[in-house]
């Protein structure tokens, strides 16, 4: 197997990529500037040593605490509570919060054997009287999983006088009304919200 | 810029590879087995030192001359002649051809000011004679660039006294007739060929 083969193969595991675009950039790579793929293995070998969790909140970061728990600009009485890493980087994409974060590291799914034991829910309930929080607004994913995690949670966060909140469910903006699934619209009704001529 | 973003910036860079995609590959690269992101990393580096042209037909190889060039057991008397070295990749692939190829590096392109002399043709004229050739497959795209580049080659090749073909054009396999279009439909019909029973 030639070094070409075998980078297709290795390239073909990753998400999205099947053996055609793995061959497609097999080739990008033959013709592309070293420098260019110098950097591209420098990043991928080192991702893994340089990135850890941040110790407070579990988002992904280069320093422990991260940039968001260490940031004295943003509002410390709002947690915001995720699944994974990921949904940390889509939220703050939307630039509309400045509250802090916790990530669950999943959600439980009795048939995945997952319980509330194996996410990181007792360091949220250790930051809640630490940092003063008053608002957690749950940010699971809108599935069953991420329904039962959010429920199991707003339950345990009643009792400690929180106030949680969901985010909103409806149509998605540049989204199109005939294409949106029977639940969704059922969701964006139930949800609507009242105008004015002001606005 | 973290290195998350960096890698995420680098890897947007390659054929296919959207914003979207490139970070959901960094975070899957992060959650990888260290064994695999580091093979991958090698191999990304290593590539360029260890993949050259053939000398003879001027596809990639990690020997010079290529296996394919020293491969005893292959029909020497036939040349398929393509524009890149991926190119004779596919038609490996379709393990229906036995012969020998012949890189061109690119196509007779005005336009973008590529004329013969850009193209690896003295060398192809050189090997006619010293391999004694008998048959040359232009296996040029089927595109206007592609189709000057075999005519120029046909006439270069007739005088020489070497036989020339062309690739069938026509439906592609389990394609659907109502979406070809016009050109390829007129081709198919050009082409056909005599149906019999004993088949």
């Amino acid at each position: 197997m030639t070094i070409l083969d075998s980078l297709t193969e290795a390239l073909s595991r990753l998400p999205g990529i099947g053996k055609k675009s793995a061959v497609r950039i097999a080739y990008y790579l033959l013709q592309a500037d070293s420098a260019y793929n110098e950097r591209l293995a420098t990043e991928i070998r080192e991702l893994k040593n340089r990135i850890r969790r941040c110790s407070v909140c579990g988002n992904y970061t280069e320093h422990d605490p991260c940039d968001i728990c260490t940031d004295p600009s943003r509002d410390r009485a709002t947690i915001c509570v995720v699944e994974q890493p990921q949904d940390v980087a889509v939220l703050e994409a939307s630039r509309e919060y400045r509250g802090l974060y916790h990530v669950l590291g999943g959600v439980i799914s009795p048939i995945d054997g997952v319980g509330p034991e194996d996410l990181s829910i007792s360091t949220l309930v250790g930051r809640l009287h630490e940092e003063g929080v008053q608002e957690v607004i749950l940010a699971t994913n809108p599935t069953v999983e991420g329904d039962t995690t959010a429920l199991y949670l707003v339950r345990m966060l009643e009792k400690r006088g929180v106030k949680t909140s969901r985010l909103a469910l409806g149509l998605p903006v540049g989204g199109d009304i005939e294409y949106a699934d029977r639940l969704t619209i059922a969701r964006s009704l139930r949800g609507r919200t009242p105008l004015s001529a002001d606005e």
